[in-house]
């Protein structure tokens, strides 16, 4: 009942081992408990487990490590895939391959390649303890042990995580430090307080690090965060993550729209339509979905190639280059955005009344978008990208741009 | 916390004994645990009877009569009070008046006299089984007594009713039949069945009617359903308690939305404004949801004058006088609609990612508007409107214009 | 063949001493020449002795003073009569207006009573030469006389005109000066350099001001420019002018639209509609102006309303008072100029493709209204009007505010 | 002064003999008299003569007939490139393909072998005399000879044109015939009567056909219009020229309003920004013209490059691979003409008043794109899409769709 199926049939995918074919059957199960397990809330352990056993936590992951060795292209297109049934475990899966990437661009070879090798081999699952705009947790050496102490909100991922991505301000020199650390290292201690009005099952609550040991080896100092055009594709990966779940989520809205339409919407008495299927109205709103919807998944989907070709530049990324990347990817982010709230309010409008019962929990699809769309204004995302129509500037490189 | 500030200053009423001062006492008291009956659902027990008591079931009702004869534009100014802080209680709250209009506009002087006079003596709260769409209740006269028989949906406020406006169709003539009835009446049956994603303690749920016995006197024949010019009033007051319904939840989202970002937003880095509240962007989108809103909410009063100059012109009322009526009221209902869609959706656009928290259920105005906004579908009004604009015709008079 | 009719039956004034029902008969003339005249450019002479020679000039001079003593809902009235039909004629018929509110504001009642009972008496047209952001025109005093000198842009309805109202910076002190004066004073040459896309008869050209001679009681220095809450309604009058004239403008726009859709336009095949008078499409887009139009127009007239209260307070006004009104007409200049824009542009969609004959000239509503909306940016309007949502401050009084 | 940089870098081409770069420096020199040339409509006889004289003509034209050999994706970048500066020059020499597709569609192999070379020969201008909407010319065998007789509308290029695409319908059989004619036969009387108020220089004007002798060989019967999928690719390719030029029109509206930006705007006072570059307000509109010009540029280079497939599949091309062609230049379609009206309407918001100086006519980007969007209505567009969206109905092949 609550099963939805793909938009695009072209998209579905044959080889039984391809990534997005292991998601799909992945995103089936998850689907028949998404409508509960939105009203829960939580953890989704069981579907935390069963990503784990898919092996997908190492698709980004090259194949001489151990992983699928999927581009980002490729790694997106499982995210939505996810994104279009939940929303949630779209999210942690895509901050796995986020964590993965902020190894690889601030840390070094050696670093990067033991985390990834490890956690191709032990299925590890990254959490998210990384939030530039939270000042409240500091970094000292006491005693020559370096330590991180203090608060952090909006980890997402971090409950039932193996390891974290975790940031201080060093007490000294007033600098971010990056560390990966193993979750269950002793200090951090991850609460279950998050309980907001979508996106209910990313575990995006606060944590405490008391006095929390990190080793110099842990630290991802060279070449460090946002330090190279290389490194700083990584807000890049997260925008345009941003912008695959909103488009997962909207390609959803629409698909369960439509069934429900087709299924059980009857037309207004006055329609000169003899049924839904032809009424102007109806057909109307379901093709301003559709272009809105076609527009930014080109937008998101071009955004995508020009990362995995940045990507494979690596070190040698020029700045404009990079430049590049980040102008496709916030034109990506804002046509997301706006298409998936238009989308998602208006879904209700082609289904009618009864669509709202709390059995469907159709809301679900609001509720997660407008809470994720607002992880940093849209509106200075507008200004970024008037600055590159007027001013011909590329986005200044920062943990939003 | 969830005390929510009116708007306009120069609306707060200062004579103890005014209804919108009783109001507003009263939504003070609903604003408090607001939050937690949107969550809960079911039926406001507590608040239905603090509205007994308060007297105003009587609002609209003739000084003559026992009641407080207050005026369209009155009645409505008070709905829309309780319908910024909880516009569930707002709309079962405005159907008492809408039954009231009912039995005035649909039965004989005699009826109507005796029904308010009742009304006023016992504070008789009414509720809603007469829904035009749903066909699968019909009445027969069996060994010379008249039942109704059959199921019925979306009764709002006939849980803890003492009487019911119900319809059936004469399963001889095909008539659509409207009775009043104590819903104590033997053999009815009301589900409490209504969980939805908004309106959530409105009751809305089905109502089963096993031979239920009716009374010819409790029949609303003389003149009937939709019969006259002023009989066909009826769906306009039913349209205007929505718009005003509607207007309430913009206001009251407004005026959250503003409290929080005054109070707990801070302006993003990067802003030229070193505050929240000198934002360039933050003023936009207030200034856009002001003018909406204000331009909504003249809509909506100039309609509600109508109707006053409508309902008092009783008979004598032309279908051209309703017709204007009618326009006007189909105006605001688009407008309301329209500006509160757009506001309890980007209301968070000015508050920023912490205010989705569950504790403060911010996402509750959208629900509610969305799912109420649905009563009827919002394109066909504006065909009304626009047969209205190129070709000079009224609407029709039906249940739902 | 251009006749428009008035979108308002009820809005047709049947006295015929009613200013409006005199406008109403100028603007049946006016209309038969307005696609000409707007191909023409230039000044549009016999229309402005036509007006001249109806008395209208002395619309808002009180009945004491030899007008006919209209308040400013009148005045502003026959302002969008004239907008409808030619908004070029509309303008400077509203600047004339203006400009006796500019001597009422900003001088001593001796001055203005003189000027007024002389405008009465002779018919005087007055045109503007008050621009505040073009400093280029100062003010010295030499060998005892003071002269203003230097160019002066957008002097709408100077050609043609009898008085000016000129400003100047005093050389000395940097004060904004402003004055009355005869146009035909020496050493003011007005240049007929004014053609633009849109209000092209409004000879909104240059002037040049040599070492022009100003006597001191030509001087609006007590109380002076924007010196009093009352003196601060001068730019208020100029916005609630320019709303007026955007939705006459509109109105316009639909009339013709409306005639040509009823008259000339096929239904496109497909329609579900047997005529274009039915299509679903079509209705909608007519529906969605009309409520436009009429929620625009709400805001227009209230303000109107609040400035005529505010107007005869006179100097009592106080900053509060003053700041009510300054809230009302920026709504309405936002929600005419939206209107407005989204009508004038999407009328073509409701009259289809032969209707852009250049016969019809109907590009001339966008083209008028688009250039006069951009007299100041409605973006500014907008966080003036988020200001005071938000923070509960009034416009600071500028001349654009 | 006129002279229009393109809009991005990226696209400049550097061989001097592609197209584009032909096409460029045409461009370039069509940029220096669009202006003039606007106002003065009429035949643009001295650029139509340089682009005979360019070749550019044979674009689509196989090499082996003696064209350029360029695919669909170029020759509509070409149109684009022309767009930007030149809209009515666009569209004609866009119906040049066009015309030279019909040939290729609906008739034989020897038909449009011999066409071809003969225009690559002699550079041929094809024009229009095709209007399916427009039954007044009928064809008639009258003494073993067929002749068309009546009248045409909206005969774009067909003035200076050396060739005709004309349609009839066949007085006996009721059936669309379509030629291919010399325009210098006989009876074919071209009027000069295209005045519009945008595309100027079309020549879309009515033709008289007068007793016009059509040969059996002329006629494109064999497999005739939309007879196949293949043929019906003749109206998709007739959109998605729509589609490249209302995208061209955009881009050009947008470099003039940038040059016009940078050059002469000045900031608002009051803005928080020093200077016009940085205004939070001009960096938001030219952002969101960015975003959906983008998206709009993805969806029809998308629709180009699914053409080009459909059209090498020639007449093996299957009715469900057509239909994914038809949503694809459909969705492209809605997305230009949308982005486009918005874009050449606000452009204004971030030049200012100073801007709408007649000497720029820069309304003439709003002018052609309004005109030319009303070629069929966008409303049918999008429940065409509607019904894809919800139904999966491909859009039934016509002239329009």
């Amino acid at each position: 009942m609550n099963q939805v199926e793909t938009i695009n049939i072209a998209e579905t995918v044959q080889a039984e081992e391809a990534p997005l074919y292991v998601a799909q059957a992945l995103a089936r199960e998850f689907a028949r408990t998404a409508v509960a397990r939105d009203q829960q809330g939580g953890t989704p352990k069981v579907e935390r487990d069963r990503i784990r056993a898919s092996g997908l936590l190492s698709l980004i992951i090259p194949v001489e490590s151990g992983g699928w060795g999927a581009n980002w292209s490729e790694t997106l297109g499982v995210v939505r895939e996810f994104a279009r049934v939940d929303s949630s475990i779209a999210q942690v899966f895509a901050f796995q391959h986020l964590m993965l990437a902020t190894v690889r661009l601030f840390g070094t070879e050696n670093q990067w390649r033991q985390w990834w090798q490890q956690t191709a081999e032990h299925n590890w699952f990254w959490g998210n303890a990384l939030n530039p705009l939270d000042t409240r947790t500091s970094s000292q050496v006491i005693s020559g042990q370096r330590e991180f102490h203090g608060k952090k909100s909006f980890c997402s991922g971090a409950t039932d995580s193996d390891m974290l991505i975790a940031s201080a301000l060093d007490a000294e020199t007033g600098k971010l430090l990056i560390a990966a650390l193993p979750t269950a290292r002793e200090g951090i201690i991850l609460h279950q307080d998050w309980d907001n009005i979508g996106q209910r099952q990313t575990d995006s609550g606060s944590a405490d690090f008391q006095h929390v040991l990190v080793h110099q080896h842990e630290l991802l100092t060279d070449p460090g965060p946002l330090s190279t055009p290389f490194a700083c594709l990584r807000p890049l990966i997260a925008q345009l993550i941003f912008s695959s779940i909103y488009l997962g989520i909207a390609e959803g809205a629409l698909a369960e729209a439509k069934q429900y339409t087709l299924g059980q919407s009857r037309v207004w008495p006055g329609s000169l339509a003899g049924n839904i299927q032809a009424d102007p109205y109806t057909l109307l709103h379901y093709g301003e979905f559709w272009v809105a919807l076609e527009g930014a998944r080109l937008l998101t989907e071009r955004a995508a190639a020009l990362l995995d070709a940045a990507w494979s530049r690596a070190e040698a990324l020029t700045a404009e280059e990079r430049g590049e990347v980040a102008v496709a990817v916030t034109a990506a982010k804002i046509a997301t955005t706006r298409a998936g709230l238009d989308i998602t309010q208006r879904m209700f409008e082609v289904t009618g009344a009864r669509a709202t019962t709390a059995a469907l929990r159709l809301d679900r699809f609001w509720r997660n978008l407008r809470v994720y769309t607002l992880h940093d204004p849209v509106d200075f995302k507008l200004r970024e990208l008037g600055d590159w129509a007027l001013n011909g500037a590329y986005p200044d490189p920062s943990f939003y741009s």
